[in-house]
């Protein structure tokens, strides 16, 4: 897309280059595909940037996106071995996210609850300690849908997070308190899905 | 987003294993963000399903994307020395192709249209010989849109794809016969940007 320019010029006192170093907090809502596939995107450009990258995927199956999960971990020892871009952390609600000792064993709905909202402590804290440069929580809509994470909460650290770290969240049925807090909302629509012909999906494309 | 299930099997006589094996033609369009975005993670997919990869950027300013480009670039470097992933090319149409060796020297409207025309032979040429696993043609509605590329032949070749090349699509305003033509298309629709409120594209975030 052809990089047009602003409509309108703010009257904030900012310089366009203040505001360009202004964080971002984008959101990919929507029932289309591409709301991942687009913040994952988005982070491969924050990385290149040298950009220290961490992903958080609010998702029960560990199945799901392990292709972009490999990749980054590439990119990741690029980084690592080579100085190339910028560090990568990729985490995982799954059975238990990495950073709790003991992985939950149960799989009732009240622990996936829990594992939610230790998830966004975890996060809030590093916001606050400005731990990475770029975030993705992934699906995270979904808690927030079903109460297991306080919107109120999550749009008070984001709009007063320090420094400049971006933010990208997405999931289906954004709460509008967070669209109404984001700097970028872009619904994704699905027009033709191959599902609707029966199709599965399949590696590589999919997943 | 959580892997759905077919809503329908389909009559056709093939096995779930053969459609899942079926290539996919993509389209990315609509007005908002992510086009691109999500294609170029749809490849980082691919390559890390040890795809080959090709990406076709139909624009005119070597400026825009460069990020992708880089972080694809070591991606490269990563199967060519390590094994990890597949094969990937890069061309952009800018001044002219890479493939062409005499790089065009002025700027007025009849070379890009010209440019535009090369680079769809090419494709085309690459589609026959199964060149690669998976394109990207990015930003491809606009010489389709401009007329510079007949919607008629692509959707011809396209659609006649021999093996299990997968292609993905982006920009704006698609013409209908591809969208029909296509397996699954997605509209970004924009409900918020930062542009909106006067902040320029910044590094990391939209480069």
């Amino acid at each position: 897309m052809p990089q047009g320019q602003p409509v309108a010029v703010p009257d904030d006192g900012l310089t366009t280059r203040a505001r360009r170093n202004t964080p971002v907090l984008a959101v990919h809502t929507g029932p289309g595909k591409g709301k991942s596939t687009a913040a994952f995107g988005m982070a491969l450009r924050a990385w290149n940037a040298g950009m220290s990258v961490a992903v958080f995927q609010f998702v029960k199956s560990a199945k799901w996106k392990v292709g972009e999960e490999s990749a980054f971990a590439a990119l990741g020892r690029l980084n690592a071995e080579q100085g190339l871009g910028g560090a990568v952390e990729w985490h995982k609600m799954g059975k238990g996210w990495s950073w709790i000792r003991q992985p939950r064993k149960s799989d009732s709905p009240d622990d996936h609850a829990i594992a939610a909202a230790d998830g966004w402590t975890e996060i809030a804290g590093r916001l606050a300690e400005q731990r990475h440069d770029f975030y993705v929580l992934d699906e995270f809509t979904y808690p927030l849908k079903w109460g297991w994470v306080a919107v109120d909460d999550v749009v008070d650290v984001l709009l007063n997070r320090p420094g400049a770290q971006h933010v990208v969240i997405t999931g289906r049925d954004a709460p509008q308190r967070l669209i109404d807090a984001a700097d970028l909302v872009t619904e994704m629509r699905c027009v033709k899905h191959p599902m609707d012909a029966g199709r599965k999906g399949q590696r590589g494309i999919e997943w």
